[in-house]
């Protein structure tokens, strides 16, 4: 199935024929923060969630079986609220179900958590917040609840008694809140055991990191905002693993040695609530450890495995155990070149490899106990797309959906059903309840309308084309403009990320189109988005091609996407423009500035101007540090090429962007200064790294009018 | 003389004959900062100094007499500079005289100030400074230095004695610096008696002063540079004037009671070393007090005299005493509606108004011992000339040159004679030497060439058109395209100030005009500025008519001018453009927003957003506080009208401008964002308020490009 050729035309063939029936959209229909966005755009939508087995629907003001029966409505809850003294909800969109067997169902007001059994029609729990609490961490075994204000970390019992775990937290000592800015697949800082007796919790002192200045114009007089941000090849963060005990209310830490330029990821409890196990990786990230700790102690108890790889390792996944043997655990790694699962046992012992073949695991969803099978995402059926699998402990997988397409499903409680809400390039939306077993039976919930087809929606292509090492399929969307008429001469824009963690061209809805590339293909141009060697999901050497160099092989495959575009008749070579954000500002500078006669405008948005500015731990994973990879900062840095400006360059930036701090974009303008090149300036002040809400539709207007003032 | 006609055609139509032998300007010939600027742009320079009585021309090896002479040679000092073992100077160009009778040169080299007889061939003293001192400040008859380091001030004894005056010294803390932001006419933060033996200083107490957080991006990571800055209706500083005695080697301060909210300018020493004379005002700058304090005891000794003003006074000049007579002295005020001379003795009696009429005097350049007169500069000639005068005792005054252009002298010693170095738009620069007598007879040094002649320069106009009020005439400079034809529509760009102590039409050479005004010239724009009302020399109703509500009748005076270039044939209505600075890019950015059908392009540099973000001193001047008038700050704020703007506006920003904060033009930008408007920005990081150097060379080509993109 793999390696399909994907040459599939939109649904404008039909559209152009009624062209004049249809609507034109505005970009407030295309984009997220626009008016009319959700009611022109998004197809129906509808909540689900898992109550154990049970498949629930969350409306506003009900909670329904899949059959439509009524479980409870919004009044019924009200009133046990009421009834209780406790305060009014809104909506029961975001009920949970804490408990598979119990007819309680959680419900957040405010700063308030409360728990409705919707049987006794009793309050069970309401916990009752301060103001300012952050990282609600909810332990229902011990109904207990983990929550951090300002950087100390506390817990709340039943009963509302509150602990404090930590009282010297800062800007400086950090408690209970996600560390090493959130890579790893890092993005908590608070871990409770399976019994909930146990909570572990990482403390991060950053008073040795230097802070960016971000600066508040909002106050009378502009103020400073510290930020800590390591930069890459400057004094990094300590980590700490804490273990607070509910019963002695005491906290000891893992005896982790050294913390100095180390990473401690991935924290898993066995099931026995005894161990805690984590991925301890070096600052270089070539060499990461399996390791277990006595969660009493606190003592090391075992190193399970090592695993190296010249350039990086980038651990990602907690370990998980299988729920009917817990002396074994899934592991995911890309040790064989793909991102793949395998079967362990506590001693350290690889018994499986689980799933093999030239595709990665997306995203494990759990287990079916009754099967014994892990259930998966992957890319298998084709790199483009997304679909769901069991692979059991013999490394026997089926697919569990009908092979097209962009799945996104949640598994239920034992493994037996999965909620698939999916789309591909031919369907708009679809829930399908799927239940699992040797056949797969498939309930379809809801199949969505796809509100375009009151538009005229531009044609759109995906394709390959050979990536810049002559071997590799790289793939395309081409999006044509709106009513395309072959025999003319249209300007093009190429749209780019590029980097790695991230893709452009799917088998989702409309291949994953973005409502500017649709914006823009009706005021005529061509758009165009190729995911070069770097970006996700087509394994380690395709990512790893970019090593200590980024940007150098990633823009080699955009010249092959670009000498593309001209061999098509209709796209006029000499009005080329690119535009990208972040990694793809990145792109859009570099290619601008190393490239100078290809793209005669450009837009670039929140860029990376010099790793150098950029974080520790993602920038150092693919360069290296400015003391250890010197050649490949001054290769990359754009402050090197601001002298090479030739085209029209508009860079945007978020005046308090925390992610590519302003003083990139700062930097990039004081070079070409210098170098007398005349690039373009815009800010958003007060936005950060991506500008939302209305903010977006002014930006993709600011974006649109400068290709319109010197491309069209 | 007042009021004539001007209506001057300038150089080019001689030159437009020949036009086509003639050379186009680069934009480096017009601007400072331009490679080509002193080449191409600038008459012939020389430096003169006076010692004593007698003129000397400073060259670079060589200080001559004005009739050739060589006093010493550049190799006759270092031969000097080298037996004493001290380092030797590169140039005689900034060679001092401190003693009118003594054959003593004075010369700097990095931190070293030497004296240099060069009669006796001596080094009559060295003094030798750590590094990064500053503001230094000689007192020829004790032979000491008084200087600042790291904001303490101390003093070098002419033995190379350093005594600390103070040790407390901080950004908090300031000693021996400029005070009041440098408003009130002040300039330095030392002030020695006339004997040397006693040194006032300015004493700053900033502690309680909001910081603005000016980010330097030149570091490794960015830094937060904080910078003292009172924004209107804000906490202000605190003043105190101290008084250093060289032979206690002790402090006294002034007993000025309370120094909240007051302005402590213009320090005045009494002849005999026993007084200290200093103009005091309220925050509210509607009350003056001239107020004497004995230096010894630092006891307030007399309130000389009050003035007030309903608007409100602004004190620019110290007293100066009559050097004939030590019990009068002279003081400069507008009270009469301009800025004049009056005669006071020490009582406080006001004895003559010396200068008096529908004029300002600009600057008083001393006396004449022999004649009893003051001299001094005034626009009584015209309003755009500066003219010198003598003024005697009984208020009859004397014009000391022929009457036309603009003219900056120095005055000798005993006032006897005149270095006059002046220019007018048929005089491309001249010194002459003018000897004040009974007949002012003039010796002219140098004649200097036209350095444009070389060029195509376009035809300047200059004439008077009436004020919104209908009956104040107010001032224009119109430059016409380079090959002006009368036929052709032209597109036209304003260059606007607007502002209080500045103007932009005089009749110095070529009418005072911008290098850029030439280069847009050049590429076909008629280019075209007038002084409104608020502008300088023209009286005290002329500056005060903007009072509470700066930019509004400012706004209407340039209304009358766009009337005015829309009445002239060539010019193209539909394409006007707009530019200015500072209070300029206030004026250009309200314009662009007040009244939006006028101007389709716009580029405002370093613009005041709204007057809260402006410094307490100058900006309650002009508006009060956002407390006292809020009507007026919401009025002039343009934060309230960025949802007018509908034609192209580029804001442009010096990235740590500590004059109008960053803040204004983020301001501006974020309220334009929320109103969906689409101003353009660029900023020129790491500058200040204005660009220098090349930045200004790369300035305006960008501001040039904008206009050539949007306009033409």
């Amino acid at each position: 199935m793999k390696r399909i050729i994907l040459l599939t035309i939109g649904l404008s063939m039909v559209t152009s024929i009624m062209a004049q029936e249809k609507k034109l959209f505005t970009l407030d229909d295309l984009l997220p923060g626009g008016r009319t966005y959700y009611q022109h755009s998004v197809p129906e939508q509808v909540f689900y969630t898992w109550w154990g087995n049970q498949l629930v629907k969350q409306e506003v003001d009900a909670v329904k079986t899949v059959d439509g029966e009524v479980l409870f409505t919004l009044n019924d809850i009200n009133r046990i609220l009421s009834a209780a003294g406790e305060r009014q909800i809104n909506y029961l969109l975001t009920v949970e179900f804490p408990y598979p067997d119990q007819t309680i169902a959680a419900v957040s007001e405010g700063d308030q958590y409360m728990m409705v059994d919707w049987t006794t029609k009793s309050v069970v729990e309401s916990l009752k917040f301060e103001k300012g609490t952050e990282n609600k961490d909810f332990a229902a075994n011990s109904r207990c609840m983990a929550y951090t204000k300002e950087h100390n970390l506390k817990v709340m019992k039943a009963d509302g008694k509150v602990i404090a775990v930590s009282n010297d937290g800062s800007l400086d000592l950090v408690y209970g809140e996600s560390v090493h800015r959130n890579e790893f697949g890092i993005n908590q800082g608070t871990f409770w055991s399976p019994s909930g007796q146990l909570l572990a919790f990482y403390k991060m002192d950053q008073s040795m990191v230097t802070s960016y200045p971000q600066v508040d114009i909002y106050a009378r007089t502009a103020q400073m905002i510290p930020d800590k941000y390591p930069m890459a090849g400057e004094t990094s963060h300590k980590v700490y693993v804490g273990i607070f005990n509910l019963t002695t209310e005491k906290t000891i830490y893992l005896h982790t040695g050294d913390p100095t330029d180390r990473y401690f990821t991935n924290i898993a409890w066995s099931p026995d609530d005894k161990y805690i196990y984590m991925i301890e990786l070096n600052r270089d990230q070539n060499h990461a450890q399996l390791v277990r700790y006595d969660a009493e102690t606190g003592e090391k108890d075992a190193v399970l495995f090592d695993e190296t790889n010249d350039k990086y390792v980038e651990p990602m996944h907690p370990i998980q155990f299988l729920p009917w043997d817990s002396n074994k655990f899934i592991y995911q790694t890309r040790k064989d070149g793909y991102l793949h699962i395998y079967l362990y046992d506590t001693t350290g012992r690889e018994l499986k490899q689980l799933t093999k073949g030239e595709f990665e695991v997306i995203n494990v969803l759990g287990f079916n106990t009754k099967d014994k099978t892990v259930i998966y995402t992957s890319n298998e059926c084709n790199p483009l797309q997304q679909n769901s699998y069991a692979v059991d402990m013999k490394g026997k997988h089926t697919l569990l959906d009908e092979g097209s397409g962009w799945h996104t499903p949640q598994l239920s409680k034992s493994g037996g059903m999965l909620l698939d809400s999916w789309s591909s390039p031919e369907v708009c939306k679809k829930y399908d309840l799927r239940t699992i077993g040797k056949k797969i039976s498939t309930r379809n919930l809801l199949t969505a309308a796809e509100p375009w087809d009151a538009y005229q929606v531009p044609e759109m292509k995906v394709g390959t084309i050979k990536a810049a090492d002559g071997v590799t399929d790289l793939y395309y969307r081409l999006v044509l403009p709106t009513n395309f008429d072959p025999t003319k001469k249209y300007p093009a824009v190429v749209y780019v990320y590029g980097g790695p963690h991230a893709h452009n061209v799917d088998a989702s809805r409309h291949w994953g189109v973005r409502g500017w590339d649709i914006w823009m293909a009706q005021k005529g141009y061509v758009m165009f988005s190729l995911d070069n060697r770097g970006s996700e999901h087509r394994g380690l050497a395709f990512e790893q091609a970019t090593f200590r160099q980024l940007g150098v092989e990633e823009m080699k495959d955009q010249l092959k996407g670009v000498e593309f575009l001209k061999s098509l008749p209709y796209v006029d070579a000499n009005r080329l423009g690119i535009h990208g954000w972040s990694f793809g500002g990145f792109m859009t500078t570099s290619l601008m500035t190393t490239y100078p006669d290809v793209f005669k405008v450009g837009v670039a948005g929140g860029p990376v101007i010099d790793w150098k500015y950029y974080e520790v731990m993602y920038g150092e994973r693919y360069m290296d540090t400015p003391q250890t990879n010197p050649e490949g900062y001054k290769q990359t840095s754009l402050l090197n090429k601001a002298q090479n400006l030739k085209g029209k360059l508009l860079v945007i930036y978020g005046g308090n962007d925390p992610v590519c701090v302003p003083q990139h974009t700062l930097s990039f303008m004081r070079a070409c200064i210098d170098a007398d090149t005349y690039p373009d300036l815009f800010t958003y002040p007060g936005d950060e790294h991506n500008m939302m809400g209305t903010d977006r539709i002014h930006l993709h207007n600011k974006i649109t009018q400068y290709f319109e003032d010197y491309l069209k």
